[in-house]
């Protein structure tokens, strides 16, 4: 038996989330896909039956992971390589439904501690053999395929072993986790002892603490519990030369904040083994409701006052029209929000009166701005709906649906050109008839986030399409200077953009630090960094 | 006329602030100076009589320099060469006030423009010429003392004339400053727009936008505008290779975040040309309060209250029973804290009602947690003589008294610990009975700063007495874990403690980071990393 056959995961290769769960389309999709004009899909190849290439690793090298690790904890099984083959990009995923696992791993590991991830990559250097650190597997931006030319072989490294929580500082009101384990299980176990991180991504019940650290994840309460960058304090980050630990004090001014270059490395300089991060008090009160604005405009301009001037809620959320009227993040209630306009979602979690006062106290700025009560009602269906969107993908792609997102951020005053530009080009390469839906899910005093939904009938190579349409974005996105990515990091489907956006000085500097922590360059080849 | 003579700095060398307001000692200080056994030192030799060596810069490279910016630009004379010798350290100062100016630069440059500055620092890669940016020159750890050995010359860049506000977004709430503008100017242009930055280090009157970037300064108001690091929401760099420009959002998941390279970068990796600030309205009301704790221990209790459970005031400081009893905070109250324990400062800026609202929340948890009013007037005295501290050294070394202060920060765990280990150390070094008074002043959710200000009796070599006060408090630091600095920087002075904690992998880093970004190696050698 090896680590791999332990149920840890409960989900099947390429579906989403739980296997007991899966998702279906409402009865009130039918009418929308059959405007699209989309027909349904051959059946996905079944994952037994993906085809994998022969495993390409030196003997030597497996027999010194085997003499290292143990011999169970080092796989080249059919099945543990294709689920850890690609992440969950649509177009991974289409490349996966069709049997094509052609990226897969030549072997997967199970380190058990940093030391172990140390001699893993000590290995791996002297051999030449990429390494893909994994935990949840939830990238969507290529961030599992890394470049094989040049390599005797790809190894992943499963990191679910690393799934301790080894200590609560009560005082400072700090816990260090370790990098495998869930979002789902760290807020288990500090809910057990009081405590909690606030970070809900909608890839919370995959996504893991060190991917959330190494991708710059932001979650649904980012207003109130920040992004996950910001409650990082320390992290232990293993690399071939040894471990690299930081994080002396909250912040500091002995030179560059080096935990900043390790949050968003995405394994291309290392990987983390633990994350200390801040935590707060359980949440003794929550209150979720809907508000509606006329437009999509008015709306921003009420989550920018609530932002620059506050008093700031938990969650801040606003769909744009065309979200609003497909109600994508509440499918029960389709057709609900039919006065038209935009939906937004305002959270507030906290001690009683925080949430009374803090409630009170927007309640009359949203009011001021032109928004109207929906109630909690609305609030609390896409709370609880909220972590079965990414569910409803599956059934999307059987019906012959291309729906995918991206996501980028920019300045206030950017915002609108930037959303605009962003809709226009994807709507220009979709090479048919799209819908595009946009909403704002994370603000800052300065600016927001944009979040994009778009859905098309698949057109006949699916991937293409979908790589045009991405191709626009980004140089829509470029034009106007905004993030390459506000939170699903760069990956390889990044990776030029980026490159452009920095310009030569910056991606040297990439590479120059890529260079000093991974000697060899063997972690993550290809991925944020060429 | 060079640019040197413009009047645009109204003060002397090696005494602080504005020459028309120097300070002076309190009547009640004569007491303590004379328990210490202080006896006032040979008055500081003039600067126009310190020596500095003969100018060393290659001809070639001054003519190179002078064609390039303007002959008016570059200057050799002695006067602007004491200038721009070290910075504000008290070692720094004695070794002035000794006639020893012996670390002088050869020349100053006056850049005009980010291009300007790229050219330069080509010019000095070509000759080896070793270039110190230089603003406020406000350094207290060393920055401005660069390495000499192997090269052709040392230059300081003075950057005065990058002066301009060059925009305010005010929908997005920030502006772009150029680096060489003053915090004073700052707010004064900001000002009359109706916004501030919110940020106040003792360092007011001098420091630059630049160096409060380069050295991740902290002001008083940090509880409520943050860091200065906090507000920056993009920069330019000016390399040998060209500008870098970094911030294309708030906040970004595209890769590591570069700008927290250039933030705290002291002038190692690039030039600073300008920075995009977070700006807010100038609030329209303003408290300053005192409150007594009985001990430090439960003061720093209800300021880690506020800090993790809010309401979070603007600002929030708290001096131990030594710095109380002495009061050096408020010299013109000495005494009026006398029935012991320990002062905090407590203050809020906002709107008329955030005020109100904060301060009646702050006050009942302030109360619950031990502490007592002692109204507005000992917050105000504190608020108003403020940045009157700093002209306090001056007529204290002149009477023989060595007053320097350090500061660090570790988690609110590790902060008694801290505070008395680094007590002890620097109490066992001075070689004479010595005074040594600590304060909070930064809080975090995680934990705080804390700030020493040592007075003691000079003995025989001054500058070694402090070193070895140093370097027995770095050691401290070092065992407990905690922040070489928390906002005064690396600078030379702390370089060897950086690197300790760092290790070997993360001194090599920070070496590759400087090697890509400053290939020649020229820009300010041996400050924050060797």
């Amino acid at each position: 038996m090896t680590e791999y056959d332990l149920p840890l995961a409960a989900r099947q290769p390429y579906t989403w989330g739980n296997a007991d769960t899966p998702g279906h389309l409402p009865a009130a999709a039918a009418d929308a896909l059959a405007v699209l004009g989309a027909v349904p899909t051959d059946p996905p190849v079944p994952a037994k039956d993906a085809h994998v290439p022969d495993t390409a690793l030196p003997a030597t090298a497996t027999a010194e992971l085997a003499a290292m690790l143990g011999a169970n904890r080092l796989t080249c099984e059919h099945a543990a390589r294709v689920e850890h083959t690609r992440g969950y990009s649509t177009t991974d995923l289409l490349t996966l439904r069709g049997g094509d696992a052609s990226d897969a791993p030549d072997a997967v590991v199970f380190p058990g501690s940093t030391e172990d991830v140390v001699a893993v990559l000590d290995i791996c250097s002297r051999h030449r053999i990429a390494v893909v650190p994994y935990a949840g597997g939830t990238s969507v931006v290529g961030g599992l395929t890394p470049a094989r030319d040049g390599f005797a072989g790809v190894l992943a490294m499963d990191l679910r072993r690393l799934n301790r929580l080894v200590h609560i500082d009560a005082v400072s009101r700090t816990a260090v986790l370790q990098a495998g384990m869930r979002g789902v299980t760290a807020e288990q176990l500090l809910g057990e002892r009081g405590y909690t991180l606030g970070h809900f991504p909608q890839s919370y019940e995959m996504a893991t603490i060190g991917g959330y650290a190494a991708a710059r994840s932001a979650g649904q309460s980012s207003a109130g519990y920040g992004r996950f960058d910001e409650m990082v304090v320390g992290l232990t980050l293993a690399t071939a030369r040894g471990p690299l630990s930081l994080g002396a004090a909250p912040m500091s001014s002995a030179g560059p904040d080096l935990r900043q270059l390790v949050l968003g490395s995405e394994g291309a300089f290392g990987v983390i083994t633990s994350v200390t991060a801040r935590i707060r008090p359980t949440p003794a009160a929550r209150v979720f409701e809907g508000w509606r604005f006329d437009s999509f405009a008015e709306g921003a301009t009420a989550l920018r006052a609530l932002a620059q001037d506050g008093p700031l809620p938990t969650v801040l959320r606003l769909s744009d029209e065309a979200e609003t009227a497909i109600n994508l993040a509440d499918p029960g209630a389709a057709g609900s929000a039919g006065a038209g306009g935009c939906l937004a979602v305002v959270g507030y979690e906290g001690t009683e009166e925080w949430v009374a006062a803090t409630r009170a106290d927007a309640t009359k700025r949203l009011l001021e701005h032109g928004g109207t009560q929906q109630g909690e009602p609305a609030g609390e269906r896409w709370r609880t709906g909220r972590f079965r969107g990414p569910y409803l993908r599956d059934p999307l792609l059987d019906a012959g649906v291309l729906v995918e997102t991206m996501e980028t951020a920019t300045f206030w005053s950017g915002l609108p050109a930037l959303k605009a530009a962003v809709t226009e080009a994807v709507q220009g390469a979709l090479g048919v008839p799209g819908l595009v839906m946009c909403h704002i899910s994370h603000v800052y005093e300065t600016g927001a986030s944009l979040y994009f939904t778009v859905v098309a009938k698949q057109t006949e190579d699916p991937v293409r399409q979908w790589r045009r349409a991405k191709t626009a974005a980004l140089a829509a996105i470029d034009e106007h200077g905004a993030a390459v990515s506000h939170h699903h990091g760069v990956g390889t489907d990044h990776r030029a953009a980026l490159e452009q956006q920095l310009g030569p000085i910056g991606t040297d500097l990439l590479r120059a630090i890529k260079a000093s922590l991974d000697p060899a360059g063997v972690l993550n080849p290809g991925v944020l960094i060429g």
